[in-house]
């Protein structure tokens, strides 16, 4: 039995109700991947193959026939914390076979918000009253300042503001962690850089989470349908798929085929 | 000849090419109006008049005919600077008679990011050189510190963010200033508050941009197609539209008779 899993869209770290900390991503190569698997097993009338499919509200999500159906579970997420968490369940309760972690999720979520003024103040007050100018002190201040806005208390909207962000849990690190055996697919998007320091990367995150590929990719080469990239594995390039058919492919059949 | 503007949809803000800060709004009620002023006018048999749509790409975008096609142009914004600029040139440029202002604007944009780390050095540095430690210096540094990320740079995803933000011009303020004698409708969306807070806080925008009505809702009042609020004018509630239908109706059929 195989049981894959894949993750799409971007994710969604809520500031204060109506103002949103969001990652930039269609979901459409999590689809092309979804659709690739149901392809690549259907057409050879194997079915003994099931789909976890992980995206979030924004996530594109194309039409599916009542075959292709049978094949699929959705879950819906929205912020770092609930993959995490919907991960963690997956992984833990199914033997996943193979997993494509395409979405992209926040490295960050909202911890607080300040208007400039007041943590001028917060800091005036405390350095004048004698207190410790160490490095770690005023860390300590800036992780969690006091003038924060209370939680749930309306953003002045005329004057400027600080908002302070904590690190996420890496769900890249639970899938090896609750399962040594699944098939990983990794991604990664850096921006204005070449292909050296695309793979150079690409073996920090296959070291970190023990990815059996990577698609790694640059920004630039995204637009609409168009989109180029290389699939590495064991530190060398395995393909260089053009288009997001092409890639899920790719990514689908090397994995299948490991 | 009427000329009907409209804007619809949340805007989004660039952080670092896949980080966004996005404002909550899917632009359905924005949407609901325009159908409502091709139905107003359509339904009478009058063709003299245009509508032009302000929306974001994430803006809902139901189907027209090809009649109502004709009195439809779409702009297309993203950041609330492009909202400025594109309502800026629409108002000075066409007689707008009605102007249906929905779309959620952000009142900040990205200035900068800088790690806790970093910033609490820079302070610290700042400090035990000798530095004015008054509340308008901490200011002044808080605005744009010297330790901030260079422009285009990754973030590092693994230790606290502190994110700085500016405020944006106001758009709203710009559609009377250009053209007096159009009719305009504000919008409020406030959280966790009663009707006497939404009743003052529609007063003040009222004043402060001449809004001719204000529909105003608090953020539980709305969820999927149920949509509740109050369409107030001269700091009278003129209506209690239940539905987005019922809500872009009573908005459209009193901005018109207005």
């Amino acid at each position: 039995m195989y049981n894959i899993a894949i993750t799409a869209g971007g994710t969604s770290e809520n500031i204060d109700g109506v103002r949103k900390l969001t990652n930039v991503s269609t979901g459409s190569l999590g689809w092309n991947c979804l659709e690739s698997v149901l392809n690549y097993f259907l057409s050879k009338d194997e079915a003994n193959f099931h789909i976890h499919y992980v995206l979030t509200p924004t996530a594109f999500r194309g039409q599916l026939n009542d075959i292709q159906k049978k094949h699929v579970s959705f879950i819906e997420v929205t912020d770092a914390e609930s993959v995490y968490n919907a991960v963690n369940d997956l992984t833990k309760n199914i033997n996943i076979t193979h997993f494509i972690h395409s979405m992209a999720i926040s490295d960050f979520t909202f911890s607080y918000a300040v208007s400039v003024d007041n943590l001028a103040e917060e800091i005036a007050a405390y350095v004048n009253n004698g207190g410790d100018v160490s490095k770690e002190k005023l860390q300590e201040l800036l992780t969690l300042p006091h003038s924060r806005n209370e939680e749930g208390a309306k953003i002045s909207s005329s004057k400027p503001l600080i908002i302070g962000l904590k690190t996420t849990k890496k769900v890249i690190s639970l899938i090896k962690e609750n399962n040594k055996n699944t098939v990983l697919v990794g991604f990664k998007l850096l921006r204005n850089v070449g292909e050296d320091t695309l793979m150079e990367v690409s073996k920090k995150l296959t070291e970190k989470n023990e990815c059996d590929f990577v698609f790694a990719n640059e920004l630039s080469q995204i637009s609409g349908n168009e989109h180029t990239g290389i699939l590495i594995a064991d530190g060398i390039i395995v393909a260089r798929p053009k288009g997001k058919r092409q890639i899920a492919d790719a990514i689908v059949a090397n994995m299948i085929n490991n």
